[in-house]
């Protein structure tokens, strides 16, 4: 099958995703062509009298009714039902149960886990409006205070009290960059409204390479949103629960199936869900906030001295800078409502705007709030507790409003890890559309979720989090070298675009993307190599790793798109034996191979049409059984010059296998080959291509003879020399390879 | 290919072991019945003008010259190399070389551990005298005197001095033990001139199930022996160099892969490698004892002190015969050289019998010596020496000689675990040729050893030895077991060949023989009884599984055996439209399918001859292609019926594929299957169940397109879909199936 290359043959129509479109179209030049290769064939076939030949009724495409047929099994478990033929047991033999025990099991719990297998048509875009779109895209961008702050408190510890003074000098200069980008941001949801994410805006303005590198920061972004969202709401429950501490990992790893399950079976963006959880950790955060500046204006807003603290480094240039890098992770998830502006409620762009604006504000208060109230209680990170725990604890006590803020928290976070989910697989389809990943990540699976890339996101988060034994801190300076990678990309590309476009309010726009462009770039920056040894050698390796892979995905479906295209030199080269209108004559029942004409084509398999294939059938036998009879039977049958093939290990053996073939009747050409070192598999080849060397215009069939055992446990039990023999002769050209098996 | 089949199909001919004979004989009624099916075939085929038109030249079958093929490659890798045409490479192509870098790479590794491959004639038996015979034979049961007294001494120990004293009487009942059994060896010997191992004599005079249970006892032995020597040679070194002790695991796994590599090479028993040894270790341990007795004469033979003792177990019967089974391990390897006899020089048993006879006296006075000065020197067992180098240290101090004792040690421990990697495939060949194992074992590798059983003997000693952290005392409960076990079944099925026998001397040699199977059993109840909890249960549990699992071998292969057969069934029911001599008769270009016969025989797959198959190709088409359209010229020039087969997700995208190929030109019939839910792989398999169903008459050939990518690892990115049909449509009857590759 060549599914393989769904959107590789041709163009896909138009700029429309549509997931579904599996067929390639073909060009005018392909069409041509296609019409050409049909002339050829209909000097040999007669299709109307080929299709009396069949066994065809009416009703047998609809046998079984192909609204009924479901793909079940987790991929490679196809369902195969015995069919009875009898009407009454074909609901059950549709597809719907898998035979065995297992099988059965494994579609059960398929089925109870991810529900039942949805419709292509089933795919619906709900429309939000700005009070629900807020929750649902802000969840990211607002729950990296959880963890922000925190990271960039950790680094300033280190520097002691001393360093701790710096935290507002910090995070106002990330309040001011949080500003900065979400401006830029406005930009590109007036210039995208179909949606900018960063690999599109980059790609589109500053060229391929760009956009790969914006999709790598981005896709490392999304793998790392998840570990840290959930390493820090782990932490989040841990603090107020100290005794699952040791059980973080599992812990993780848990939450990480959940959502994959979750996402597998398709859970669309209900606003209803995740508006609670946003609204009561925003609700949450700005109590704390308001409880604890009414504390400190109770004590006139001096702030409460930290416990004492040991300086294990100078506080210098470097340390403020590590600090800067770490904090500006609070910004993550800031580009979420760029990427989805066809989700929300016409005017799309305008309403996508004014979201921004509230999501920027709201996140600036929060982390200016936190921050400042950290300032203001001495609170210093630790690593039993989180920051947010402790304010939390200070401002409610260890009462049902703490549990509540703490709930809301490690639930945001949840669903901060989950847009990536969203985010991830549609990056991946794109990068495939483009032919930078493989096909498969532009399979919809059965619920209508992207199921090969939400199992590539879950697979690499978890490995992330137990590498890092899910600790926020470990995983922080890896995430922010992706996220502003795509920033600065992504913004950079904005910049090329007004530059281009020249509209209106084109200068303004440029200023606030070039703005944001190099604010994000100087973080970047600073992110790389102040943290390049403590882990964003990891996120620039990896970066530098998916650029390579995807650029050379590209250019081998490239390879394969122009060597499986309908081609000139395939069809018009000239037949050089073709007997004309005698070539629709019968073959006799023991033909006669034409020799090899003199200019016969010898390694390029360039038959188009059915005139021009002279077959020879290969059978290698081993023992006079049924399963060789069988094989045998099958070789004759198809009325082409068959060859029976044994291989011997000693003169004596091969006398012996010559009597029965003798006794038999000898009915077909018999050759032994001698393999004096008991190798059977490589004789065999060796003997195939030097058939094939000999008359390289025949197209060789090697028919093997297989035993089939229904139960899998008695494989081993017999040889594998069928399997071996098709892989070995796989890369010989103009050799196919059939199987008749034997069911045992 | 059936060559899985090797012994299967039919009687090996004659007892005798040509390890070489994989063609199974054919019997009377088979031959009978493929002459018949001979005649069937006679209406369909001409043999002489199929010959005449085949492409065989007189030299086709020497090129590549038979005698120059080699097996190359670690089993599966299958050397294809790129035949040029031009006879010059030929040498090069025969095999020699696999093609990329790693292939060479493994080539030449192989070649250089391994040597050049062996042909089958250069088996050849060695014959040894006995003064030869006596080291090669006696180096497993000699080498035991090195950790039997000690793991007796072991468990006395834990009685403390009480239990010591109990030492004497029980190496005086060992001694006796092993004068019984060698004495009721020498009888097997004399009855089985061959070679009497215990699977053969057990099985003879048993039944089948006994002689399992002895193989399976016996297959343990042999692990354990290598593990057992391996630990307790390593002990040996490492109180000799206490600085490797922590490195024991690791050297003992070391040294298990230089007897893999060794035996796979095909280690012959060459005689002086063994002779020096086994000889050195025999007079260092008769030096050491006469020492010892030297010294103990001096002060009167009175025992010295032993250290203080803390008693951890009081002393009962519980505890002398736990002693007693871990002592009795001294005598594992006594049956060698009953194995052997036809090794010797004639006549064979005589010499045999003389030789056992003195590695019995050997074996007493090295193991009743050792235990004497144990007594009187008053030595401990320790975790950090061996006995046996703590006598040698106060025997010989620590110079040359005491460095002489432990390397002749260890050299006759591993000569010990080689006995076992001679031992154990050959038990593995019966069982295979028995049918009772798979029948990879009976394969002879390129060096006449047998490969597979040496493989699987590593492993299982490497895994034993690695899960007991190569500790001779935890290993020692599990030695007893299965070697007891083997001794008691062979003794007692001694006993009855005797007591059918009947020939002169049946009367004694049915004492000795029911003396020894007698004892033995004591051995072997003691030992799994007393030592249940210390690790026997795994010995018993291994025994019970093999037997289960070697009978269910035994159990398919004679059913898959059984529906191999050439049976009356298949051939002689009345082929029903069969329309005589017209069959023979070319089929139309666009042959007519003749309607299903009322009577078809409709699941069973029973054409044995050609005009009975009725055929119908199927070929599932993703998109018109070049790798499409060739499946489809393939299988239209097979000038069989044709259907095409087009699976599509939605209606629009199945009319699409519908225009293109009416533009084609509509050359063959198309069924378009719309698959809502996306699946590809179902829709198909149960499209090509329903037309089985519906025309069970007919055998339907699958032709699959499928992308050949010559680079491994470009293979992810292209679809699975070939294969995981395949896989689904194998278990279906009368259905072949044909990949037509396209090489990218």
């Amino acid at each position: 099958m060549t599914h393989a290359q769904s959107g590789v043959g041709g163009e896909v129509r138009g700029g429309a995703l549509s997931p579904s479109a599996v067929l390639p179209g073909l060009d005018e030049e392909q069409l041509r062509l296609l019409r050409r290769v049909g002339r050829e064939w209909g000097r040999v076939s007669a299709p109307e009298a080929w299709r009396r030949a069949l066994p065809l009724d009416s009703d047998l495409g609809r046998f079984p009714p192909p609204a009924e047929i479901r793909p079940v099994g987790w991929g490679r478990l196809v369902s195969v039902s015995p069919l009875g033929g009898q009407p009454s047991t074909l609901s059950e033999a549709v597809g719907e149960l898998p035979p065995g025990r297992l099988g059965r099991f494994g579609y059960h719990v398929r089925r109870v886990v991810l529900g039942a297998a949805l419709k292509s048509t089933a795919i619906a875009q709900e429309r939000m409006r700005k009070l629900v779109a807020l929750p649902v895209l802000s969840a990211d961008a607002l729950s990296s205070v959880a963890y922000g702050p925190e990271a960039m408190l950790a680094v300033l510890v280190l520097g002691g009290a001393a360093g701790l003074t710096y935290s507002v000098p910090i995070a106002a200069t990330i309040a001011f960059l949080m500003l900065a980008v979400g401006v830029s941001y406005r930009q590109t949801i007036r210039a995208y409204p179909h949606g900018g994410g960063s690999y599109i805006v980059a790609g589109d303005n500053l060229g391929r390479v760009p956009g790969l590198i914006a999709a790598a920061g981005l896709m490392t972004d999304y793998i790392l949103t998840v570990a840290v969202s959930i390493a820090s709401g782990v932490a989040a429950i841990t603090s107020a629960v100290p005794s699952l501490a040791t059980d973080a990992v599992p812990i993780g790893v848990g939450v990480i199936a959940l959502l994959l399950a979750g996402n597998l079976r398709g859970i669309r963006q209900a606003g209803a869900l995740f508006a609670a959880p946003t609204y009561a950790f925003i609700i949450a955060v700005f109590a704390l906030v308001a409880v604890g500046l009414v504390d400190a204006a109770g004590r006139g807003f001096r702030p409460t001295a930290a416990p004492h603290l040991n300086a294990t480094e100078s506080v210098g240039v470097l340390l403020v800078m590590r600090a800067f890098a770490s904090g500006a992770t609070a910004m993550t998830g800031i580009e979420a409502i760029s990427n989805a502006v066809p989700a929300f409620k016409p005017v799309e762009w305008r309403n996508a705007r004014t979201t921004l604006t509230w999501m920027v504000g709201l996140l600036i208060v929060l982390f200016a709030g936190t921050i400042a109230i950290v300032h203001l209680d001495g609170v210093v990170p630790s690593t039993q507790e989180t920051v947010l725990s402790q304010l939390a604890h200070r401002s409610f006590g260890s009462g049902p409003l703490y549990v509540l803020t703490q709930a809301a928290t490690a639930a945001v976070l949840l669903l901060a890890a989950n847009t990536a989910y969203n985010d991830f697989p549609r990056v991946l389809f794109l990068l495939a559309r483009d032919r930078h990943a493989p096909q498969i990540f532009l399979r919809l699976g059965d619920r209508l979720a992207f199921s090969n890339g939400i199992i590539l996101l879950s697979l690499a988060a978890a490995l992330v989090y137990v590498a890092f034994s899910g600790m926020t801190a470990s995983l922080i300076p890896l995430y922010a070298v992706g996220v502003f990678l795509a920033f600065t990309l992504s913004q950079a590309g904005m910049v090329v675009h007004w530059w281009r476009l020249r509209d209106r309010h084109w200068r303004k726009s440029l200023f606030f993307n070039a703005t944001g462009a190099l604010l994000s770039a100087v973080v970047f920056l600073t992110a790389g190599l102040t943290k390049f040894t403590e882990g964003a050698w990891v996120a620039v390796l990896a970066v530098g790793l998916f650029l390579v892979v995807t650029m050379r995905i590209r250019h081998h479906y490239e390879t394969v798109s122009n060597a499986l295209r309908l081609h000139r030199h395939a069809i018009e080269l000239p037949t050089p034996t073709l007997p004309g209108p005698d070539a629709t004559q019968p073959p006799a029942t023991t033909p006669q191979l034409p020799e090899a004409p003199p200019d016969a084509r010898t390694e390029e398999e360039d038959e188009e049409t059915p005139e021009e294939i002279r077959h020879l059938s290969v059978v290698p036998i081993a023992t006079m059984d049924l399963a060789g009879m069988r094989a045998l039977a099958y070789a004759a049958s198809l009325h082409q010059p068959v060859l029976a093939v044994h291989v011997s290990p000693e003169e004596d053996e091969a006398e012996r296998f010559r009597e029965y073939w003798t006794l038999w009747g000898d009915h077909l050409p018999l050759e032994v080959v001698v393999s004096p070192y008991r190798a059977i598999v490589a004789p065999l080849v060796h003997y195939i291509e030097a058939l094939h060397a000999k008359r390289p215009d025949l197209t060789l069939t090697v028919i093997l003879p297989e035993i089939v055992t229904m139960r899998r446990r008695y494989r081993l039990l017999h040889s594998r020399i069928a399997p071996r023999l098709r892989h070995a002769l796989r890369p010989l050209p103009k050799i196919v390879i059939t199987t008749v098996p034997f069911h045992v």
